[in-house]
């Protein structure tokens, strides 16, 4: 499986894939840790959303917080370590809510749903950063403002989309 | 924008793009034309999944039928050469149902959806035919029944379960 390219964020594989019709096929696959979603509900019932540019749409965009599973952590532990990096808050609750592939043509990412709750605000002494080439808004809205922004086209982001719908 | 990896399906480019804070960062950017989701609805009120191998995952999974738009083609065009190719039928009737990006953070893809129904047969003399490495199954179930899939983890594609919620 020999990888063509390599950046931070995702690598580039081609390999010959045996279909179950026994045919073999080239592919050229993204290679994409797991991933973690998480939608942030305070005692109020809002949830948290962040505003953050993506270099792909060249423009900021409204989601809920996600971020990439790092080697040798679970999904829990990368879903506390970025909702303290994305919206400074820590989650004593995490309820899982399901795995979905985003593109599952291409792409072997998973996306790994969790509800949060029960914020609390970091350790003073946490060595936790935000990632430095994220700037990050946050705003807290009810799930029927939220649903609005999807249905409006204020929010196009899917895996956003999708969360608001287990809210 | 140099091209780094072409492939069949998706060009990987990287550039350096530059933030609304004015700080220009090297960003690796998966390029892949806008693609259109179909809800097939039957006359019954069923929808219309399909399985098909997936390489990234090695195994094949339940989707709804979707593809790319082709150079110079309209959405709508492409959601009814999609449903002909991969469910043999076409839809009389398109609606849209929204736009959305399944992996804005490194991928500028935007899928398309559409709730398609009055399905017929294709023209006896008709020249879509299916593409060469896609062995398609399909299923016509309610939308309760593919809501089951869903929380039962037999669907765990992302633009599946998202499209279900509109049905």
């Amino acid at each position: 499986m020999p990888t063509v390219f390599t950046s931070r964020v995702f690598s580039v594989e081609v390999d010959t894939i045996r279909h179950p019709n026994g045919r073999e096929h080239e592919a050229a696959i993204v290679r994409h840790p797991p991933s973690v979603v998480m939608i942030p509900v305070r005692e109020d019932g809002r949830v948290i959303l962040i505003r953050q540019f993506r270099a792909p749409l060249k423009e900021a965009i409204w989601e809920l917080p996600a971020g990439k599973v790092q080697p040798g952590e679970t999904a829990e532990a990368a879903a506390t370590r970025e909702c303290e990096e994305e919206i400074a808050l820590l989650p004593r609750v995490i309820e899982p809510l399901g795995s979905f592939y985003p593109s599952p043509g291409f792409c072997d990412e998973l996306m790994i749903f969790f509800r949060v709750s029960q914020l609390q605000p970091p350790a003073p002494d946490s060595t936790i950063k935000p990632d430095e080439d994220e700037e990050i808004e946050t705003r807290a809205v009810t799930v029927e403002e939220a649903r609005g922004m999807v249905a409006r086209g204020e929010i196009v982001d899917l895996k956003t989309a999708y969360a608001l719908t287990l809210a």
